[in-house]
C-alpha cells in the first residue's frame, strides 16, 4: 500500500485507542465503513492505521483544514460510530488534532 | 497502558512505516531501545506506537517543541537506527511534524 504524506499546513487527527476487546468483527466493519465514508468528505487528504496484538490503536487522517477535520467529528454516521466505540469498542481513547509544519518520506528504490 | 495526551502547542512527529519482514527480532530490539533513549531526551512528552498484522507501523511521539524533535532525529544512536532502517527493516516510511492546535481524550469510566 501507498503510505499517505501530508502537505504542510494540512490538518492531522491523530487517534489513539485501546480495544476493549468486546465485537471485534463488528469493530472492523464499522471501521471499514467509517474508512471509506471518510474518503468521500471535503478535504479528506488521506488515512492510515494499525492495530497492534497488544490492542493499542493508532489511526492518522489527514484533511484540509481544522473546518474539514471537524466536520467529520460531527458528520452523523461517524457522531454515531464514535458513540458505539464509547458504549463498546474503546477502553480508552485520546485524540490530537495538529497543523503540518513539514514532512518527509522515503521508499527503496525511490529517488 | 495509560495513552499519551498530547497538549496543546506540543509538537508531534508521526512516523508511518511499511516493515520488510526482514530480521524482525533486530527490529523489536531497537524499537524498544530507541523509545527507552527517546523518552530520557530534554523536552520529551510522550510516545505510542502499533504495528498492525499487514506490516503497517505508526509511531507518535510527542515533544515540547520543533527543536527538541529535531535534536532527537539528529540523535546519534537514532541517526544509526534510522540508517539501519532503511538498509534492512523498512520498504517505504512517512514522517509528519505537526503542531497540535487541540486534543482530547476518554476513558472508561473516567471523570
Amino acid at each position: 500500500m501507498a503510505l499517505p504524506v501530508a502537505p504542510p499546513d494540512c490538518t492531522a487527527v491523530v487517534f489513539i485507542s485501546q480495544f476493549s476487546g468486546n465485537d471485534g468483527p463488528g469493530y472492523a466493519e464499522a471501521a471499514q465503513a467509517m474508512e471509506l465514508a471518510a474518503a468521500k468528505q471535503p478535504g479528506y487528504r488521506g488515512f492510515v492505521s494499525a492495530r497492534g496484538a497488544d490492542g493499542v490503536g493508532i489511526a492518522v487522517s489527514y484533511w484540509a483544514d481544522d473546518a474539514a477535520a471537524l466536520a467529520w467529528r460531527k458528520h452523523s454516521d461517524h457522531a454515531r460510530t464514535i458513540a458505539r466505540g464509547r458504549a463498546v469498542w474503546y477502553d480508552a481513547y485520546a485524540v490530537s488534532v495538529a497543523t503540518v509544519t513539514r514532512s518527509y518520506d522515503w521508499q527503496r528504490g525511490g529517488a
